[in-house]
């Protein structure tokens, strides 16, 4: 197996996988030398300069929860199936991340921060919205949606949530279909995006999407960089519509020095680290593949099977 | 009654009250003369140019949870008892609050911040602390301190606090006593304060005190500003022990322009906006220390009883 990201070279993942497959022999790429074949990549993304994939390549391991770069990768043939991380801890990180924005929203914290920068000290006296009066609701219902969610309702706020099909979550509403996604998003003072990026959700954070939400709410950006139209996020910004962005995805990363999301009052954004994948789920995620590849069994994550048919 | 708080006079509280105790005559200083006698005054403090109190006075009502200004005021005759707010939803907001600067710790929110004010791009790959991994000590059980520590701990954190006389609290670990104390604060990632200020409490939030936090701690003083040692929390967030600290009450208020807690890059304050009475629970809490009052049962909220000897 070849590892082919930083981290996944970290000891505590390679003593946790070691002891999950201890036959399998790992090389770690770029520090050790992709020369011989091999049956497993794991990668989150591969750089323009990978070495050309073995014929002996059965599977792809994608190493983070949105297999997009991969899905996109042409090098990787059609015969060879792609799956990705399943991270109870990578998961419970990204919830960390949404009730974190939550919090913050019902603290109505970015406009005291604006106070602050400014030695402006102005209690707002007007009755602040309560948990259970919070709307936030969550697009995406994958595992680590799933998790969100469930960490939300946990805290008390109205959660809703959204997928393409439809799915229950106990004291969460759920909504599918194109529809449902505008009446999910309608009103709410929380959007928590945490899509797969694909060419039917690019954009999705649109002007209309924006203009749906309360006016003042919080928009958390947990997927990828093309879910977001940056420009709508500015008017939207500007005009008051939106209080405050927590972004930690980007169209490009890291976010260029000159970007004007840096320095914005009301966007805040942290380098892509809101779920990182952890050791120990990371290699129960790889292992448990492994452990299916061998046996026939169905693969865990698969985001693309093999093509049965060659290209 | 005399009503002599801003916040006693909006449109919300007044019908609370009427509704509870519609026979009880209100008049709202300053915006209305205090030239008649009354029964009960609800004030937070009273202003140096307060009128003189009436011989009529049977009860004074604290239209907060912190009791000192009054209890501190000598113009309050020692046969007047002091009762103090009890409000749910005042409790709830200081509790969203506590669970805003936890959630904040478990993103390492502050050195993030700190990255994106200098354009610094630098994701920590170090694994992070997971809910459940994370010490969060709460100071004072009143039914403020009760509440925090409870959404807490619903909140998944490890839960611990403080208090005078030991209480008991389901998934929250109790202490107290003065080694209580140092044992409830030590190693914590978070110290939520929310004792009442008074002889025993005053300065308690010191540099010993802070010592015994984890390294990059994050302090929560929701209490009074006659808490903090601000020298020590300058010295401690100088040497990086204290990560960051939100800071909502302040030895002067508002927090003189001049005053370097302002600006620095590892203080948040808010201006003591934590947790305001809420329009039904305060007038809830009024309502129900006016009807003790009326049937002779026990005062809820007491915080001074009067004293049954002339002074």
């Amino acid at each position: 197996m070849l590892l082919a990201d930083p981290l996944a070279h970290g000891e505590a993942f390679a003593a946790a996988l070691a002891a999950a497959v201890p036959d399998v022999a790992m090389v770690r790429w770029p520090d050790e030398a992709a020369d011989r074949p091999y049956d497993v990549l794991a990668a989150w993304q591969l750089p323009p300069d990978f070495p050309p994939l073995p014929e002996s390549l059965v599977l792809v391991f994608c190493f983070g929860a949105g297999a997009d770069h991969l899905l996109a990768d042409r090098r990787i043939p059609a015969r060879v199936p792609i799956v990705r991380l399943i991270d109870d801890g990578q998961a419970a990180e990204l919830a960390d991340y949404a009730c974190h924005a939550a919090f913050s929203f019902l603290l109505d914290d970015q406009n005291y921060r604006i106070d602050q920068a400014r030695r402006v000290w102005d209690p707002v006296f007007a009755q602040r919205r309560t948990r259970a009066e919070t709307r936030v609701a969550v697009l995406g219902l994958g595992p680590i949606g799933r998790a969100a969610a469930t960490a939300l309702a946990a805290a008390g706020v109205k959660g809703r949530a959204w997928s393409r099909a439809l799915r229950q979550i106990a004291g969460v509403e759920t909504f599918d279909g194109p529809e449902g996604l505008a009446d999910c998003a309608g009103g709410a003072h929380v959007l928590v995006n945490l899509l797969p990026l694909a060419p039917e959700t690019a954009g999705v954070l649109s002007a209309a999407m924006l203009a749906r939400l309360a006016p003042g709410a919080y928009l958390v950006n947990l997927g990828r960089g093309g879910h977001l139209d940056e420009a709508a996020l500015r008017d939207a910004l500007d005009a008051g519509q939106i209080g405050c962005a927590f972004l930690d995805a980007f169209a490009e990363e890291p976010l260029p020095q000159a970007h004007w999301m840096w320095s914005h009052p009301r966007i805040r954004l942290t380098p892509h680290i809101g779920g990182l994948p952890t050791p120990t789920g990371a290699a129960r995620s790889l292992a448990a593949a492994i452990d299916a590849l061998r046996t026939g069994a169905p693969l865990p994550g698969l985001v693309r099977a093999a093509a049965t048919a060659p290209p």
